[in-house]
């Protein structure tokens, strides 16, 4: 019963079938193996997007990094939320990558909205020389408190930022999720609506490590790519990368794999909600969620040896108070096992 | 007929073995997980070095850059030699990681003498605040033009490094190889020595992207830690990465491979010191080698399909000038295509 | 009627003939001269620190950076107000000079409480290496919105950072007018609290710009020096200067000219006080002011040729809207000047 | 009998007397005060560059560090000699500033022919994302070495990096000094020649600290404007930089104030010439040099208290071995201290 993260779940066997199957004879290294050619064009056509530029590496830290780094100068500051993977589990990572590049935390919550994104980036008009100079603006989408962003709540974002010339990235681990929720394309979901660089996330889909780095407009490709060799990030062994996000993208298993997921967290909540006690901070939208249960019913998880995350507060005390927690589910869980973490949780 | 590098070959079937066997069910994430507590052990047994901080990375450049980095201040600069990975290879990723400091380059040739690395330490003698402070030796083992240091060689630059309170760093890229060739353990290529710390290469040895990095003085551990993961190279699903140094460490694969590499450029090169017009410009010690070939023999190979760097000229000229090449062997290359690059280059 | 800042009134003509003075025949140069050593012994005596490193540079920027520098890893988050001046007026140039460490805002307002700097400084305790970690404590005395903070205000802050073993820094850009509010010593408002590093302005208190960097115990003295050379911030003509401070300090010129800038303040605030409609944002406390006063008091200032900053709405409109301001008075605005602002206010 | 550095003697009275002049009443801050576009106008004027851009600054490592920061990407490498300051001797400050960028050292003199700069560029050439990327060359004229590049040198290197589309800096800490030896215009040393952006000494030049960067092209103007003010080397009493400046280029003080000191030492050197054993390094051209005379000589001369750089060899020894030296003149050194130095060389 493993529910504390989309990263410590097996890969799916497809996947580890295409490492075995690319394992095989001589490779040009570093990126021009000619399977990275079918990747880049898998990529290109899911997005509708034939100019993007594609690159992969192996960490979604990496591929924030360097995305954010190629569209930021060092003077800049990046527009993102409180909550933000960028601010809170990068250990400062996007502000080596961008050279001392500032972060701005625009609202109070997991979601920024279009008048906090406005008021923030308006705050740093009047300074001249004095104040950071405004930079990309970041949009995690799932965010990371689970929350899935509506296209038109997107769009004012992005239209936003490109009102102030300002380019957009979005920090896509779980995009997959998002896009399973909200049922639109790839493009509608990035380009259309003005996204300029995306992460696209694989290793919270199925991947043992690969995430894609997608700039819908190619201009500042070469930029990336001395950036990615510069910050160690280009492997010399790049089938291996390729393979990966080439199995993810045949046959649509990223989106059936995140379909899976989200599915799981579907049966996982339906049944959360007939525990007496729980309560949910945000409505489940995707495939991670933030809520509380009573101690007891974290008694009696943790004494099964269910893992997750509980946010605050010990096991030992008050039974009926109440203890936040998050839960995540990845395309492998079981059936059985989310029905036993409810049995285990209503007691 | 690829001879062109040993991050060109497949990966060994156990290392691939070893990642499918990795794959079931839940682990922790980013190097917590039990198979890097394997690891550690096989390492620190290894390196008869019971208290050594052991972690790993995806790309040589990682391993480099972030041991490097740990050992060096912004205002330092390190002593290599002009052909140094660091220097020439990196894309300025030592000078990225290391904030700003400097590479002093040694002597004229791959291999440092003790004399040069003096001449060179003490030149940034007498400027205070005005010139770079001395920082960390940093050596490679094997060269980057295929040379082994012998032990005494080492010996003679870690003293003098000692003598002036400068750690030392030994980029082992090819240290499997190097071992090969000089019959002594790794402790005495390393610790014994006085290497303080070590990018220990398996990429090049059989494993699609693994390094470790070995401080055999632990008291840095924890600042190696937050520079991997700011510098974003702690991967969540790290089981994959301890699964390709479990598998090279276990039965010493890593050595019988780098044997059968070393192996191969032996059977190489007593085929080539039978080709008229062959020139080593190194004496053959490992997996790599340098030397020159007439062109005619480069036409024969290029119209066969052999892959290997051309230094310099073209396909087109005079069928008797000697135009350089870089030839190197990786564990996997058989036999046969050996003998038939032998013959190509005869004619 | 110049209120915009303290930096851009004249220098104190003392301050100006020690330049003079010191212009005479030869120097060793980058700080070794002679007047360098009185200067420290006089900052040594002045706070009672026998010990302190004391130098010099000709910027509060460049002290704060390199003074923040030197106490910050660049995983460390530094806790400093939304206000701070570091954060909002240097152009990321501390994250700049701490490799790009971040800054944590704690609070809301331009005095930060302890229950504040705790509640931050807890925020950042469980992430292992994927958060930042803990790093100084950067407090502005005089504020940048014109308060000053009590000792006991100062000491919760100082024991609170002490009890997590976090360094302390203070921006005493206004060191002196915030010195002559409270009436302590030097050493009472500093490391007698547990402050560790100090930006020391003298550029604000009637130099043409000297600031001093104190660090009250000498442990990382070298390794500030190193960074001030980096940074390029160690002059050559050092002397210049030195005389800068060595008259500032001398028969307490540095006091008194803050005396005379608070009590310039004073008056103001005391005929603005008679206003009708004026409002003070906070009690003033220093020499330096926000508030708001009507449009129509405003009109007639700016026809006046008043000049202070205006930092919402322009001129044209409801001549009883009430606009805010920033005033700032120096050494040697005159008692004249002062009270026509006021009675051009008044109108 | 001070000889061993122009930053070492005094300011020029007529400096001084600028200083005083600028400190009346108020001014506003951070290079907008009148006094600063009176500058500006002069600079254009003397360059015949009504399109550039003029910054002060007030040390040469910080003209230099800024000046490339801004013509270079951190995956570059700068090209300069082995000797160039910015190598030598501002502790790693170029690639502080230039964020991990590299130096590539041309030739083994103080001087770059055309054809090492070329084997410099071209050794470059080949290795993609591996290698670090082309930078701007950079040219100090007078050299560390006390020569003087002709424009016919000067030509052959500005024609060679523009045809590789590098821009070229030139530090011109002396630049004063290499025009008198020239006899040529300012126009005709730089941007005639194809010279980028100049750091443009005063320094060493009569003022108490100030320097000129001149960009010919203004095109990254706001992009140096926030490196400086990042870097914490935008002033806020900048009226005092200004005046300094001002006062230099009024009735040609800083070309009589160059003319005296290259007069200084043609006066040195034709008494030196005549003192038995003495060896000069290079032909002396400006107002440095460097040779040797026997330990007898240094053993009188520093008995009489001549201050000047030993560069090896202590005073104890052989009275008729070589040591070798530094000798510097400023402006203000005066005959008889010349004379004097002279007759004590002699013995």
């Amino acid at each position: 019963m493993f529910f504390a993260s989309d990263n410590a779940g097996p890969a799916h066997p497809q996947v580890m079938q295409a490492l075995l199957d690319v394992n095989q004879g001589y490779a040009n290294p570093y990126g021009v193996e000619p399977l990275m050619d079918v990747v880049r064009d898998q990529v290109r056509d899911l997005f509708e997007a034939p100019e993007a530029a594609v690159y992969l590496v192996a960490t979604g830290t990496a591929a924030n990094c360097l995305a954010l780094a190629t569209l930021t100068q060092p003077w800049d500051t990046v527009f993102c939320t409180r909550f933000a993977h960028i601010h809170e589990d990068e250990c400062n990572g996007p502000e080596f990558y961008m050279s001392g590049a500032k972060l701005t935390l625009v609202g109070q919550d997991d979601k920024m909205s279009a008048a906090e994104l406005r008021a923030a980036i308006d705050y740093e008009e009047t300074r001249g020389v004095h104040g950071p100079q405004r930079g990309p603006v970041s949009i995690t989408q799932v965010t990371e408190r689970g929350r899935v962003y509506t296209l038109d709540e997107l769009r004012a974002l992005t239209e936003l930022a490109h009102g102030y010339n300002l380019p957009v990235h979005m920090d896509g681990a779980r995009f997959a999720n998002a896009l399973v929720t909200l049922g639109c394309t790839p493009a509608e979901m990035t380009w259309k609506l003005g996204v300029d660089a995306l992460s696209f996330g694989g290793t919270k889909n199925g991947a043992p490590g690969v995430e894609a780095v997608i700039f819908f407009n190619p201009e500042k490709a070469w930029e990336f790519e001395l950036r990615r060799k510069r910050g160690a990030h280009l492997f010399s062994k790049h089938r291996y990368m390729a393979a990966q996000m080439n199995a993810l993208l045949t046959d649509d298993l990223w989106l059936s794999s995140a379909r899976r997921a989200n599915a799981n967290m579907a049966r996982l909540v339906a049944g959360l909600k007939t525990v007496p006690g729980m309560e949910f901070h945000f409505e489940p939208q995707a495939n991670i969620i933030f809520g509380a249960l009573p101690r007891a019913a974290h008694q009696r998880l943790h004494a099964a040896g269910a893992v997750y995350y509980l946010l605050e507060g010990g096991l030992d005390g008050d039974p009926d108070e109440a203890l936040p927690m998050r839960l995540v589910c990845d395309w492998s869980i079981s059936d059985d096992l989310i029905d036993q973490f409810v049995a285990l949780a209503r007691g």
